[in-house]
């Protein structure tokens, strides 16, 4: 597996802790807790190949990726039974591999629409998200 | 393949005709150019079975619509030569499986942050359109 020491999904550590909190290991990603939690149980899955985007993947590392990516979602589905989950792949100006999984719920925070990067509004305590980061690891 | 009269991706004609024109059909999905070009050769890769997320394909029909999505991506990266493309899936009020391919110039339109759904801003003419889908259909 690539690595870069400046990349957060990479270096973890510091780098990470400044937007989200891993929750574990999937086969071939790291699934992650966004803090921000305007919409409840987002999460990311980061690829643990330091890759730009899908296409940089062998046909088995993105199939496995996809199951990951699936998995992921499923959990979000089974605990927080949102009304849709988004899937986005941006970081225009970073190189490695994620997509976010945004719950959606009915008439609530950005329904209907795109879901913001970062909206800063809604962080949570540590035991709330130790909360959270329970209530999905228990799926996996 | 299921099929839904009411859904744009499945019935085609007049409701895909408000936004997009079928390029092509791919093994598990049909390719389709977003006429709003505000981000030059953005396009949608919907799944070909009328499923409301990726968790409800088989692990077989997951593969293959990750490798449409792959070689779709890869077909804009050589034509188009973007900095980054995103990948978002949304549909909070509807249905049917599918994600917007959106290359990214760097320093242009919403570099940097993730895209709208549908900025109104830039529409072609025919012979526009029919320019862009010439220069994806010849790599399929």
């Amino acid at each position: 597996m690539c690595y870069d020491q400046s990349c957060a999904y990479c270096a973890e550590g510091a780098r990470l802790d400044a937007f989200g909190i891993k929750i574990a290991e999937m086969p071939m990603s790291k699934l992650i807790l966004f803090k921000e939690q305007s919409h409840r149980g987002r999460v990311i899955v980061a690829c643990k190949r330091h890759v730009d985007d899908i296409t940089q993947l062998s046909r088995e590392e993105r199939a496995q990726y996809a199951e990951d990516v699936s998995r992921a979602a499923e959990i979000l589905h089974e605990v927080f039974k949102p009304d849709k989950i988004n899937f986005g792949a941006y970081g225009d100006t970073m190189h490695h591999l994620h997509f976010h999984l945004v719950p959606k719920y009915a008439g609530e925070y950005e329904w209907g629409d795109v879901f913001s990067m970062n909206p800063h509004l809604k962080e949570l305590s540590q035991v709330e998200y130790d909360e959270l980061i329970q209530s999905i690891r228990v799926k996996l």
